[in-house]
C-alpha cells in the first residue's frame, strides 16, 4: 500500500480537502491547468483564423488531440467528434440512430444505466415507437430484436462486472450495435473500440477540464450517417433554399468554435494516462479500495452495497440519512456523495433508494482513506442530532 | 483617438501580435485567465456534490453568473440556458420550435445569416415542411404568414444596421417570435429582451473563455417547451419504461455537468464589459472603425465592402485573391480572416464571393491599424509571388 502517493501533489485541489468524488468530477494535475493558461496566453487564436502562424498550431494541435484519444481506445483519428460532455454524445447518439432505428426495434438499457443514457433512449423510442428492455442482466437478454444495447463497462453506481468482450461478440451475432458510455471507466482502465462501436466519455472524469467529451463512432457506422446540429465550420456550401452540403468526415459533426482551450488541456490528461499507464492506474485503485472496503467494515451498523475491490462502494449506515452523512463530512472537506447518482432505475432492483457513494481516483491514498474513517468514527454523537 | 489604449495590456495574447479577427474569436483578459486556474485549483468540485462547503460555493457562482447575464440582456436568471456555444444554442433551438412550428408555417431568415443561423432552419423546415423566407430587408418582409424570424442585430459580416426596436414591433403585430444571434453584438453593444424573444451568444466573443455559450428564452416562451436534450441533473424521476419527469425550471434543459470552469471565467468578461460599460466599448469601436475605414482608402487598388464606422470592415484588393492577403499578414502575426466567414449566402446577394475581414474590438489601437496599413503598403511586391 502507497501511503503517501506520489501522484497526488500533482493536483492542487488535493493539498487541502479529501477528495472522494472522482466518479462526479476528476481532480486536475497541475499540467491541465497550465494548459488552459497557455492557450489563452500564447495560442488563443481560432481554428478558423486558418491562415495564420498561430491558427495553423491551433489546428495542428486539434488534430494531434484527436489522434491521441483515437489510440487511446484503439480508434481511428476521423471516428473522433468533440463534444460538451458524455451527456451531450449520448443525446447526440440517439438523434444520429433515429435515421436507422424502425418501429418495434429493441433497444436493450442496463437497469444500472445514469440517466443520461436511459431518458434519450425513452424520448426516441416514444417517437419512433421502439421498444426499451431494461435488463439486470446485458449478456443473458441480447436477442435477435435487439438493434442497440446501450450500457456502460463501468458504472457510477454498484459495480456490474460486466464481461465486455462476451457481450459485444453476442452483439454481433445479433446484428445489434453496442454503445459503451464509458465517463467512468475512461478514467482507470481500458476502453476500446475492440469491443464496442460507440463510445462515449467527458474529460472532466479523466483528470481533464469540463466542457468537453468525446463521441467516438465507428466508421462503418458514422459514413451512413448524417449530421444532426449544423452551423459554421460542418457547412460546405448552401445551394439553394432547401438544400446544403456538409463537410466530408468529423468536421460535419462539429459545428461551431471548438472548445479550443480545453481540447488544449485534455492534451495534458491523456498524455498523463499515457505516462502512469493505465494498468497501473488500476492496480492503484484497486489495493485502495479493498483498504476502503476493509475499514469501512470497522465502523458499526454499515452495510456496504458494493463489493471488496470495487471502485466506487456505496454504503448506508443504520438511522442515518446518506445526506445526512454526506453533508456531515462535506462540511468537514471529506467530498462524497449521496443519493442514487442520477442512477434513476436503481430503486427497481435494489433494496435501498440512496446511499453513500465514495469513488476513488489514483490519486488518493491511505490517509484520505483514515480521514474518512475517522470522521465516520467520530460522527456519531454530531450525525445523530441531524 | 487613443494611440496606446490602456486596456490593451489587459490581454496576454495582444504584446505580441497584432489582432483583427475578434469576430471569430474575441481575446480573454488576465482576469479571465486567471479564472480558470481558481477553479481548478480552489474549487474544483461538481454542482452534482451539492452537500459539501466547496460544493456549495459553485452551485452559488452557477446561480450568480446566471444573474449577472440576465441583468446583461434585462432577461430573468430562469431564461437563462447553459449551451456550449451560439451554434449549439441554435440547434437546441430549432429542435424547441418543431414543438410549435407546423406545416407551411414561415421562417424569415437574412440572407446575411452566419450558417449556423440558417442551415439548422433550413433542417427543420425541411422535416416540417415550412417555408424559408431568405430576405434581404427583414423589416419589410414580415407578414401574416411569419413565425419566426432568425437575423443577428450585428452580423459577422457587412453591417445590415438593422432597427431590431422597429423589426420587434412589427413582429409582435404580426405574432411572429425573433430569435436575435447576438455572437457579434453581445461584444460590443446594447442586446435586450426588450426587441428580441430569444437571443443566442458565445462567451468565446465576449471575451470569455472557449465552449460556453447561452440560450435566453423568454419565459412565457419556455414554459410552453420541453426538453430536447435529456440526462443527469435535468431528470427528476423515471416513473415507468416510457415516462419520466423532468426537472422544473433552467435544469430541465442542462443536463450534464456545467462547464463549470467556463461559466467561472465568464463571470470575469461579463464584469469586464459591467466595468467599461458597453457604451464606452461601442465609441472606442466606433472610433477605430473609422480610422481603419480612413487609412484602408490610401491602399492602391481597394475596395472597402463595409461602410466607414462598421466594426467589421471587408475589404478586396484588385489582382490580389483574399486568402493571399489574410495568409500574408497572417504570416506576419497581423491575424484577419479571409472567405466569406460561414455566411455562405452572401455570394446571393452581393458581388463579391469572399473578403478580407478585420474586425475590431475595444482593446485594439491606431498602432494596430498603422501595422495593418503598413504591412499591406510593403506587401505589394510579396503578395505578387503568391
Amino acid at each position: 500500500m502507497i501511503k503517501n502517493n506520489k501522484f497526488k501533489k500533482m493536483f492542487p485541489m488535493l493539498e487541502n480537502i479529501v477528495y472522494l468524488d472522482s466518479a462526479a468530477l476528476a481532480q486536475k494535475p497541475l499540467s491541465v491547468i497550465e494548459a488552459g493558461v497557455e492557450f489563452y496566453s500564447k495560442f488563443s487564436i481560432s481554428t478558423r483564423t486558418s491562415d495564420s502562424k498561430i491558427g495553423i498550431l491551433v489546428q495542428q494541435k486539434v488534430d494531434l488531440v484527436r489522434e491521441k484519444i483515437a489510440k487511446l481506445i484503439d480508434a481511428k483519428s476521423d471516428e473522433i467528434i468533440f463534444s460538451s460532455g458524455t451527456t451531450e454524445s449520448i443525446n447526440f447518439f440517439s438523434l444520429m440512430a433515429k435515421q436507422f432505428l424502425k418501429e418495434d426495434d429493441e433497444i436493450l438499457l442496463s437497469y444500472y444505466n445514469h440517466s443520461s443514457n436511459i431518458v434519450p433512449w425513452m424520448q426516441i423510442a416514444k417517437e419512433l415507437k421502439l421498444k426499451i428492455v431494461f435488463s439486470k442482466n446485458i449478456l443473458k437478454d441480447i436477442n435477435e430484436k435487439t438493434k442497440l444495447i446501450c450500457y456502460s463497462q463501468v458504472t457510477n453506481n454498484l459495480n456490474q462486472n460486466f464481461n465486455s468482450d462476451e457481450i459485444y461478440k453476442k452483439a454481433k451475432e445479433n446484428n445489434a450495435i453496442v454503445l459503451n458510455d464509458a465517463a467512468q471507466a475512461i478514467a482507470h482502465e481500458k476502453v476500446t473500440f475492440k469491443n464496442s462501436d460507440v463510445v462515449v466519455f467527458s474529460a472532466n472524469k479523466m483528470y481533464g477540464p469540463t466542457g468537453l467529451g468525446v463521441l467516438a463512432i465507428k466508421n462503418k457506422i458514422l459514413k451512413n450517417i448524417n449530421p444532426v446540429f449544423f452551423g459554421g465550420g460542418a457547412v460546405e456550401k448552401i445551394e439553394s433554399s432547401n438544400d446544403w452540403v456538409s463537410k466530408k468526415g468529423v468536421s460535419a459533426f462539429e459545428p461551431g468554435t471548438p472548445n479550443l482551450a480545453a481540447i488544449w488541456q485534455f492534451e495534458k490528461s491523456i498524455d498523463l494516462i499515457n505516462e502512469i499507464k493505465i494498468e497501473n492506474i488500476h492496480e492503484l485503485n484497486l489495493e485502495l479500495s479493498k483498504y476502503l472496503y476493509d475499514q469501512l467494515l470497522t465502523i458499526k451498523d454499515i452495510k456496504i452495497a458494493s463489493k471488496r475491490g470495487d471502485f466506487i462502494t456505496l454504503f448506508n449506515i443504520k438511522n442515518y440519512a446518506s445526506q445526512d452523512i454526506a453533508s456531515y463530512l462535506g462540511h468537514k472537506d471529506i467530498y462524497v456523495r449521496s443519493g442514487n447518482f442520477c442512477s434513476k432505475l436503481i430503486p427497481l432492483v435494489e433494496d435501498e433508494n440512496d446511499y453513500v457513494r465514495v469513488s476513488l481516483a489514483f490519486y488518493n491514498d491511505k490517509s484520505d482513506i483514515d480521514k474518512l474513517i475517522q470522521a465516520l468514527k467520530e460522527g456519531g454523537d454530531f450525525l445523530s442530532f441531524l
